[in-house]
């Protein structure tokens, strides 16, 4: 999930783009790991990319069970022992390095967006690694399901709704939502098509009235983009993989890295493993 | 999972038995909670039971992470906040008293049986409540497939297996396995009616081959009794329930309780909520 967009892509870029698609997960890795520093999104197609945060391990059982109570906005693929520095979603990757981008939080505020994390590693440091909506928009798009913020070039739009997490220890915050126009005449199919992926956020929270989940104006999203709805589309909502950034804005734990924005972790996990039959 | 197996019902308590189906899970809980010790299986048909797992908050991010790493075996319902009494599974139950019989475990060893922990319970107390079998064997039955060890109103068969779980932290241990004798043209249903039921252990893990898990002999099990296959036959394993305790007898916490084996929690969660459609 992104919270903010790839700007237009210039004639180089396009290019490079179709090559990036065919990288394997291994190989965007070692370019990242070399110095590009790009969104992920369209690279390694068909593989999992994942959100990522890191918090101390006195932080870690409010966050993992944060995860468990609300496993929709937050649906962990993976965390890891204290102070590892890799997972088995990637076993060769370096969780401190293979990101093209991070950022670093202090008391809830953002103070740096490195593109190594070497330095500030602990031991004491646990990685959570989240589903992203990303596999989810490839099975739609594979099911005929048009995807508007891809085909307009920008990110999707996310809100802030009034509806609150379910809290843990000392993390609250409000559930985040992206939503994506969909034709009326798909929305059975868009339900259907996500309702298989619940580790990807599953099935949508809502359908059709921003207003009940205190969305005042969809062409100003917290996050992300305006996205155009074209005739007949209806505004369906998913929780969202930016749901624990916000709870950590809230809740101000002393120290946490997480990716930056569309900067995401490829993993070598297939997105068909999280797809259910 | 239950671990024993409730003896041959006398006449009395086969009258009970009805009573007891009928029963709304508040008012099986009230009974038990007034003193009736009796196995729950049968109780308060078409609710959710739960297996039942408390530890020590300074033990709980293991636990968590054990879960969150198995969730075949181990797949969390909910987890409480420390000192909690109650869960939203059933709000106006009490954790302490409303279980008809407990077990309280130190350093990994048995120690008691009580009908109320009431006198036990601490505020750093942390409750997991884990998804239980019984929710599938009624999904199964409704599908037409023969549940033998209800047929032969004896448990489960239960064996560890040869695969170890996926360990966190301090808290490891083999995969438990419950296993049912299938008829052969019955198995692909079985798959899919469990494999809807993610939260209640899902699909098999294995069909066909006791010995690819290391299980020697089918009628000699672990836990609970040897169950009759008849002609035509497969037998089918499921993740168990009693992984989770396998685990605290090999990772030995300081203290635990855990509910007594087949006396579990009744939860107010129709098992209709835990079956995908």
């Amino acid at each position: 999930m992104t919270m903010t967009s790839p700007q237009a892509a210039q004639p180089a870029e396009r290019v490079h783009a179709q090559q990036a698609a065919q990288s394997t997960p291994a190989e965007a890795r070692q370019l990242y790991r070399d110095g590009l520093v790009v969104p992920t999104t369209g690279w390694a197609a068909g593989f999992t990319q994942a959100n990522m945060v890191v918090l101390p391990q006195e932080w870690a059982f409010d966050m993992l069970l944060f995860g468990q109570r609300n496993p929709q906005p937050v649906p962990l693929l993976d965390v890891t022992d204290p102070g590892a520095t890799s997972s088995p979603l990637a076993p060769a990757a370096d969780l401190r390095t293979d990101l093209p981008r991070y950022r670093v939080w202090r008391d809830g505020e953002l103070v740096d967006e490195p593109t190594d994390v070497t330095d500030l590693w602990r031991d004491d440091l646990v990685t959570f690694l989240i589903g992203c909506s990303f596999s989810f928009e490839t099975a739609l798009m594979d099911a005929g399901v048009p995807i508007r913020n891809i085909e307009q070039g920008c990110n999707v739009s996310m809100y802030r709704t009034n509806i609150d997490c379910r809290p843990a220890g000392r993390m609250s915050g409000p559930l985040v939502v992206s939503m994506r126009p969909v034709p009326g005449h798909q929305v059975v199919t868009a339900v259907q098509v996500t309702g298989r992926m619940p580790q990807v956020h599953g099935a949508p929270v809502h359908i059709g009235t921003p207003q009940a989940l205190g969305i005042t104006d969809l062409s100003a999203p917290d996050f992300g983009d305006p996205v155009n709805a074209q005739d007949g589309d209806v505004p369906v909502f998913w929780a969202c993989g930016v749901t624990p950034q916000a709870a950590l804005m809230d809740s101000r734990p002393p120290f946490a890295i997480t990716h930056a924005p569309g900067h995401m972790f490829l993993t070598d996990i297939p997105d068909s493993v999280y797809r259910q039959p």
